[in-house]
């Protein structure tokens, strides 16, 4: 796995505040702040970002999504091997607002393996992350989906969440590095996952719809 | 409208021959030979390699889809901003390998026009051309998805979906361009597909399969 | 065409107050009153509750949906041949709830005809509803996402987008029959539709969530 | 669990020849073979069919599918409250023909388990077998999807995938039940299954298309 934990993974999804050159400008902040304070920082954007970020920072660049498909005719999908030869070194997979099928879960993250992209799968419960914990992907993000977006914290709104998901994770196989995510905004929010056990967090909106982007970004590393 | 008809239009799929530097490397001897020869060319691409043809050819690059969202919270779906960021001048709309709904083709077109964005909607027979119509896209490709792929142009095999197309597409919109596609191969296929009252043709393994590229695109531009 | 027009549709959805028995205590008391006022009316029913309708009553039962298949090997899809068979005598066809790609309304429409099952196809605006033209329905029902289910009836909040579907539908094909729903309440919403050129409404929650059924259907029966 | 185990449960799916009066005459075919052979059947039957089928037959009649759905505003769905009331006892999830994301499965088995309908979950493969267990459904049941129609039973061409999932899901949750399908032909097939530790078999063609499915029946009773 190239992502090391504790992690500050940002996943800017499809706001125009993150889009082609802003991308690249909220990547540029997370990797100053991961250097001057030692914190472990990841960015999730489009495909049509990726190269873009890569050729411009050295913390991991992710893709948000790939397709279960093999190289093929395949009109408009994500194909795996495109998003590492852009340069990405892990994907999100399943996240909630791009759910899959079990069966095409299991081949993302085998198809993920085989190109040596980090994983990181996304859940919505204890349940769904214990399911995922038998495809050994790298890393499982929880976030319960009335809460994305939001103005309370997982963390704050559903403890027992994070601290169940990190328990049934790791009790099936304890390598298996566990997120939690859904209305993260502050280094309180994160200190309390780190508490709860988790490797980490995962959040969008909090940072990229922030009028101070840095102040944001400092505040949740001051949590790790 | 960017793209200028008659124009044959290379969509390159997901293949391994067609990702990234391969992609660029297919792109630069389509304006080679549509140089040399005069004969329009434009050449659909993946996301993650959009900007990287873009800098590095003059012809049109293509996105292969766009999503019928808005900048928002969309987890790795494509949005329209992004590709036209990413420097493509038009996108592929609903090709045969990734559906969308009536209601959806109807948003992708109005987005796309709203950002300037050529619009190519792909249909697979005479009456969901003449439902498309209804949008007023530039372009509308018809290839009946049972040729796709195959060894018989559709040219050969179903020349009247192509005159039938042309005639009841000019027949609501005369400004709306038709192209064909499935199965197209060769000059001869082109020429053909001209004579039926296309605009040009759309086509993708023929070329991205190819033993020797530089030669079907030779033959493919004499046709026009 | 079995549906004879002006008509009042009830699309019963799947709420428990129309499922199974209730869906037949609905249709009864449309039955009742369509007798005693001479006014049409149908009722669409979910798949299991087609025959026990159709055993009932002798208004033309719907089924809310089919899929783009033929007979074969498609687990839990809804096959046009089992609707037909239970006793339908059409269907709803891309409902919002439900929406379908262009390539397979094209099919449930084909598939419907072949075996004179009535098809009642939805659409969410008017650039859709000329599309869905092109495949010659019998009938058109637009409804706009937004209003469906909400207080303010479609011809009050947006009366345009009725008259403006009826103008352009029997422009491109004068035996296409046009509803209008979404938000639609009482008789003197259903008499505005068809003061606005609609042949009738399709409706759901006004009649499905209503403490008084019998008093709001009479009432919408009053406006035809 | 009202089904009991060993159990040969057949997926009439949506063919011809099992679609309304015909499914009913399979169900009365199993019936009596079951009653004769004292060997436990089930039948899974069209939404449309649900209600014609139980009120014919008292051998457990499921459904194909359920959506993962609350009552409500959902047009065209399979709600589980429908399927219940229609008579059915249980239902398949997440069949290899109609595929489910995880957090759906998860939804559809707790919206089953409230009404008190069987769970039977499909699976691909020994990992998502696993992934399934996670949810504690009553039975799992294996089907490799390119031997589903096919001329060669799964527990001939794969056996391995049939003790492999046994041995993986008892490991987990020893009450979980666990079924193979897919090629399923004769009793000799349905014997090897057994002795593999499946709890019984799923199948569909090998019942459906059968041209004497007496015959077939009795065959396959013959295996437990």
């Amino acid at each position: 796995m190239i992502l090391q934990t504790p992690v500050i993974v940002v996943n800017v999804k499809t706001y125009l505040e993150s889009t082609n050159i802003k991308a690249v400008e909220i990547a540029e902040l997370m990797e100053k702040i991961s250097r001057e304070n030692g914190v472990r920082m990841a960015i999730a954007v489009q495909p049509t970002d990726i190269t873009l970020c890569v050729q411009r920072v050295s913390i991991p660049v992710l893709a948000q999504h790939i397709d279960p498909i093999n190289p093929g005719s395949h009109t408009g999908w994500i194909l795996p091997e495109a998003v590492k030869a852009a340069g990405a070194v892990g994907t999100l997979i399943n996240h909630s607002e791009h759910r899959l099928t079990i069966a095409d879960i299991d081949t993302c993250v085998k198809r993920a393996k085989e190109l040596q992209l980090d994983q990181i799968v996304c859940s919505n419960n204890i349940d769904t992350s214990k399911a995922i914990t038998a495809f050994s992907p790298h890393v499982i993000a929880v976030e319960p989906p009335e809460l994305i977006g939001g103005d309370v914290s997982v963390t704050t709104a559903d403890p027992d969440i994070v601290s169940g998901t990190v328990n049934a994770v790791k009790n099936l196989n304890k390598n298996c590095k566990v997120l939690c995510g859904a209305g993260i905004k502050n280094g309180k929010d994160v200190k309390k996952a780190v508490e709860l056990g988790a490797d980490g967090v995962l959040l969008a909106s909090g940072v990229v719809k922030a009028a101070d982007k840095e102040k944001v970004l400092r505040d949740l590393a001051s949590g790790l």
